[in-house]
């Protein structure tokens, strides 16, 4: 049996990567075999390119090239690791996937969907996350939280009015998919965060099987 | 007036480089003003790009992704310094540009002319080659050639079989685009090749202007 494919996104400090370390520790007490990955990135030469695409530089970097660099990474991540991964039956959960990109690249940017699409079906094909965790939270609630850390990268870096473009982006996108994309309020504490994501994991499970 | 845009195409060892140098010195005597460039790459960040996809490495290289570092490194290439030159009335000379995608992705490895059209249209827009000089060897002329050279890339090291596809591939782009493609002879001695890129550089100039 194939493994299931779950994405977390959310945008700046929202908590993906704090979720992500639960849901790592509840898939091995439920003794499901998985891989954590995230994006751009996931496989030695797909976080090159992340490296490439994050880094801060002087050079001004053109849409389209960002656009076609981030689809290069997942290229690569869906070929190499991701489609193994879960035609073995073994499930991936990723921190960010593919709407990162509509919503980074297509609302905050104002790149069109009709590339995004296009680029997607020839990078995923039919690799899509059977289910996504959108933690949402107010832009400067994300942003306080990231200021803690020292280093801030390209995206960081962006302004309030595109990290507001980045969380309205992922609100219609889950409006638009519904059964697939479940909202996490991730202003709230901790514990209550988890305890979202652990219903909503019990839930697909018991969905996609019937139990584990 | 618009400057005027030449690529130089031909498989590894056909001696674009070579003309390259011969071309150089003749736009400078003639008074032209013209930036010399190279693809992949061209701008510092699209010279990383081109590190990373024609670097040598243990992990398979998916060929989706290949194409759409390619094309990133163009899009940067093409807004940034190809455009900018052309519309201040510069002229453009570039080592490779976008046959080589499709003969060296295409052809070659098999990607489709489909997706290769739709990844130009969006990195290159109007900024098309005026004229294209092909310098055509046999495979074992250009392999010979390039043997000589302590540094062989990724590319450099496919097959004779794929070599040859190159060839075939540039070959083929000519027949289709006979009024922008000239072919160069380019097994000949290097004066007699040089002999031949001053006659074209002639013809096309005085087609263009009736004289510089
Ligand atoms: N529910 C929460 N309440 C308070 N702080 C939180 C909460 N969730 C995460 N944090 C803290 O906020 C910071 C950002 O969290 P985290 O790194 O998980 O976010 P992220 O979504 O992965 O960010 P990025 O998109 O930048 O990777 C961390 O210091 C984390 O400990
Ligand atoms: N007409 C020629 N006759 C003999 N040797 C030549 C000729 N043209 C170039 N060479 C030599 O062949 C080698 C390859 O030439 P060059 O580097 O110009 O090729 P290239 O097309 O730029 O190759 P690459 O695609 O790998 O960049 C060089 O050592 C060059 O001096
Ligand atoms: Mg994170
Ligand atoms: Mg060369």
């Amino acid at each position: 049996m194939k493994g299931k494919f779950i994405s977390l996104e959310g945008g700046e400090g929202s908590g993906k990567s704090t979720a992500i370390d639960f849901i790592q520790r509840w898939l091995e007490s439920h003794k499901v075999p998985f891989i954590m990955t995230r994006e751009p990135g996931g496989t030695p030469f797909s976080e090159e390119i992340r490296q490439l695409v994050l880094s801060s530089r002087e050079e001004k970097v053109n849409d389209t090239a960002e656009l076609l660099l981030m689809f290069a990474a997942r290229a690569q991540h869906v070929a190499e690791k991701i489609k193994p991964a879960i035609d073995q039956g073994t499930w991936v959960v990723s921190d960010r996937f593919i709407d990162s990109s509509y919503v980074y690249q297509g609302d905050a940017r104002g790149g069109s969907t009709q590339i995004l699409d296009q680029l997607t079906e020839w990078a995923v094909g039919d690799y899509h996350p059977d289910a996504t965790l959108l933690l949402d939270v107010p832009v400067d609630v994300g942003q306080q939280r990231v200021l803690q850390r020292k280093y801030q990268d390209r995206l960081d870096k962006e302004s309030s009015l595109f990290h507001q473009k980045v969380r309205d982006g992922f609100l219609e996108r889950a409006r638009l998919n519904p059964h697939r994309i479940r909202i996490i309020d991730a202003s709230l504490p901790l514990e209550d965060v988890i305890a979202q994501i652990e219903k909503q994991l019990e839930a697909l499970v018991q969905s996609w099987s019937g139990g584990i």
